[in-house]
């Protein structure tokens, strides 16, 4: 196991050694670039935490690949497999209280949740979203920013939001903004942001660790002390 | 006349003296923050423009005030003068038009145009926002910026974008975000957000004057050269 921080994780004995290293569940579907931002925000000492799992929902991606070769035990939760959305819900919330997950945070998670998943990690599940929501949202990459560069916006960026039933509705807990350019296509935008996204996610992550979020209305406050 | 580059305005000399300096038609319905602005950036020399004009849908506010001591031109034409809105904005039109204005500003100005107004300047009127649009669209402030604080994103801002017969829809030139605190109010973000008008307007102005935009789909898109 090459994760900092594992060494600290207490368990019963979290008295002894200082707070348990929180447990991270990552969900995936595709090349694992913010997996990657994850691991190396730990890795750097920007984010205690530590990954106790990454399910991916499509069998042979890079980001399996990415967590293989940090020693994170994997799991393969493809919708195929099972009869519904239900079931392969109960498979993912299954997988991550079995890896002891304190949270859950969508990568580029390419399915949206059965309802049970959500209820088991009541704001404990982060996803984050290639816009400024609440502009365009709905649908997958490159949905959101071809979306935003048809209506002509000069800023775009991404959003980390809490996941609740309502798909990209959640409530928010991390923004940033970056420039849409007169020469853009779909595919510099979309890399623009996800440049973006590999920063915010982490620190946003770490927020949520460490900020003791309170949700009032719809809006995530945090503690400054 | 206390406009800086107004001894540049050439008129028919405009080719012995340089380019004719682009006269500025500014309307207003309260205190004239922006208004002020748009002049502090002329007199800076960060705009290579002049007022011409500076309409008023209220009389006795400060913008008006503001016009006056620096020797602008100015004009009230209120809702209740005029039997309709179709009549008073043919008078808008009649003032923009005998001032020789080449581009009209919304600063402030707390009325939705007759369609005459825009089919008389087309993209030739900018109006600023306080959100970042397409998010919080519709509504005179503080209803954009107090929807963005309720809604619970992390940043909002201002747009500026040319007006046409869509309220708060029309293509956008310039946008700026600003951060949304934990502990603001709407009266908090509202300053903040206008803080950022104040630097963003001027520069849209100027980019509208200067960089030959041109609207494509919903983009606009500027020369760089």
């Amino acid at each position: 196991m090459a994760e900092p921080g594992m060494g600290e994780s207490g368990g019963d004995n979290a008295v002894a050694t200082g707070p348990r290293t929180p447990a991270l569940g990552v969900l995936v579907s595709g090349r694992g670039s913010n997996l990657r931002a994850i691991l190396d925000a730990i890795a750097r000492g920007d984010l205690r935490a530590r990954a106790g799992i990454v399910i991916s929902s499509r069998a042979g991606v890079p980001a399996l690949e990415i967590a293989a070769a940090r020693g994170i035990p994997t799991r393969v939760i493809a919708p195929r497999d099972y009869p519904s959305r239900a079931a392969e819900g109960a498979a993912v919330v299954a997988a991550l209280s079995e890896a002891g997950v304190d949270l859950v945070v969508l990568a580029g998670y390419a399915r949206i949740f059965d309802p049970c998943v959500v209820r088991a990690f009541p704001y404990r599940i982060l996803n984050i979203h290639p816009s400024l929501l609440p502009a365009f949202a709905g649908g997958m990459a490159p949905k959101p920013q071809a979306d935003a560069l048809a209506a002509g916006v000069k800023l775009s960026g991404c959003t980390v939001h809490f996941v609740t039933d309502e798909v990209d509705a959640g409530p928010i807990i991390a923004q940033v903004a970056v420039p849409v350019l007169d020469d853009d296509t779909v595919e510099r935008l979309a890399e623009r942001i996800l440049a973006a996204e590999h920063t915010l996610l982490p620190e946003a992550i770490r927020r949520v660790l460490e900020g003791h979020p309170r949700v009032t209305g719809r809006r995530v406050l945090f503690d400054h002390r």
